[in-house]
């Protein structure tokens, strides 16, 4: 199978490296505007070569774009505009219904196959990019009743091949999902670290004291804006629903805490810890 | 060295399978309340045997508390009130402000280290005691200059010993810092737990979606009641005044996404990214 990757940050440039471990395409091209992300993805090995857009999908028998989520929709279109009856292209968002909806009366959108890899890490890249990516974790795919059964079929076959377990939902349902299992995370992560980094003056101690679990807390802190201010933007109102609510438990947390109030603090915090129900099984 | 350590939980457990791996104990005896944990204490061999207190202590060079903090200041005082000359007693919870003032005006506050080796997990237990625990991280020392020279020379060459590098602060300091990069972050991650499992009714869903950035948000979530509970009791105004401004920030991100100001998005996650320089050097 012969792959064209549309950006080769931490999401393509893994893909790509997860292929070609696997012997899973016979040729690997790249498209990537930046041209330091270009570079060190030739030099990476990550692609063969990295050509303009319409050079690198005219072979391609798959076309996986993994750019961010506020050029995907138009990048989409375009492909679509010149995608012959036997090719794939599928994307690697983290919100699909806007996608869905750009595309969703295109001539050619049954050769798209809306999907969300979900895997991945604080670093943003191609030197981010790792060979034992997406392995044991879950890949979404979207509104599979709108592409080709057969184009379905091959995707889900890859994916597979990766190591990912594959679950199907409308794009509705996903963001939502997103919203609660990736994106609220980012933002609870973010705003630890701006709080702290706000009122702890003296960075030292902060460094010195970390290992009562404050690591893993902000981690995702380090994210990039680029990829994240147009997810924030495309879920907005999932997005702002849930945080709403977490800053309204947040406030009964807090009320309970000032008044001393133990038991609500032993409710709130044993409900907290069904967690491990969730996250165990 | 003859050690009796009080409270076989993760702390104390994984303090007595250290101190054995690394041979710094002669005797390692323990003092557990709880006999299930006993019984697991003993199994593991995390402890040679089980006394009552008084015994226990009666032969240590060393007595480590690693009680709950609302339980620490009343057993400092017991253990202050029968400790003979060449005994040191050391405490190893997560706040100090309390037990430093209840042991403050002791006749042998000389004989106390108040120490907070920087380390845990989200399980607590005996059975998640882990021997190689501590190693790489921070302990700090608290009103060193209230102990004992020599007694705070054997606790700190213990602790380095461990693998461990000693700060020193006053309790006040260390409450402070604690409040920012450990207890706040088992609050952020308990709340992102009752939020998503009060929105998310399809727990399956959860659990299928991990994979983008959940888990690591929400691993101390998992934390227990009866650890954490009295740290934010004994360091309620430090917390209560981190969560108002960690509440504060999550609001003008809420704002910002409303008014679809991505001007302000992008300055607050560039902000947030700075936590990259304080925890890589």
């Amino acid at each position: 199978m012969k792959v064209a990757v549309v950006g080769l940050g931490l999401i393509g440039g893994s893909f790509a490296l997860a292929l070609k471990a696997r012997g899973l395409a016979t040729t690997l091209v790249g498209v990537e505007a930046n041209a330091q992300n270009a570079a060190v993805a030739l030099q990476r090995g990550i692609v063969e070569s990295i050509l303009p857009l319409s050079e690198a999908i005219a072979d391609a028998d798959l076309i996986a774009l993994a750019v961010p989520v506020d050029v995907i929709p138009q990048m989409a279109v375009k492909i679509l505009n010149r995608v012959a009856p036997h090719q794939i292209v599928i994307d690697m968002g983290s919100t699909k219904e806007e996608l869905c909806e750009i595309i969703s009366l295109h001539p050619s959108r049954a050769r798209f196959v809306a999907t969300h890899p979900m895997w991945g890490t604080e670093f943003s890249g191609p030197q981010a990019a790792t060979v034992d990516s997406f392995s044991g974790r879950s890949v979404v795919i979207c509104e599979k009743e709108r592409s080709d059964a057969a184009a379905v079929a091959t995707v889900e076959e890859l994916y597979r091949a990766l190591g990912m377990s594959v679950l199907e939902m409308n794009a509705e349902q996903h963001d939502l999902h997103a919203a609660y299992v990736s994106h609220i995370s980012h933002i609870t992560s973010f705003i630890l670290s701006t709080t702290v980094l706000e009122k702890e003056r003296e960075e030292e101690a902060i460094f010195n004291l970390a290992g009562g679990g404050f690591d893993s807390t902000v981690r995702l802190a380090k994210s990039s804006a680029k990829t994240w201010i147009p997810i924030f933007m495309q879920n907005k109102y999932n997005i702002l629903d849930v945080l709403r609510e977490y800053i309204h438990q947040l406030n009964l947390f807090r009320k309970a805490l000032e008044r001393d109030d133990t038991e609500a603090l032993n409710d709130i915090i044993t409900r907290a810890n069904d967690i491990r129900k969730v996250l165990q099984k």
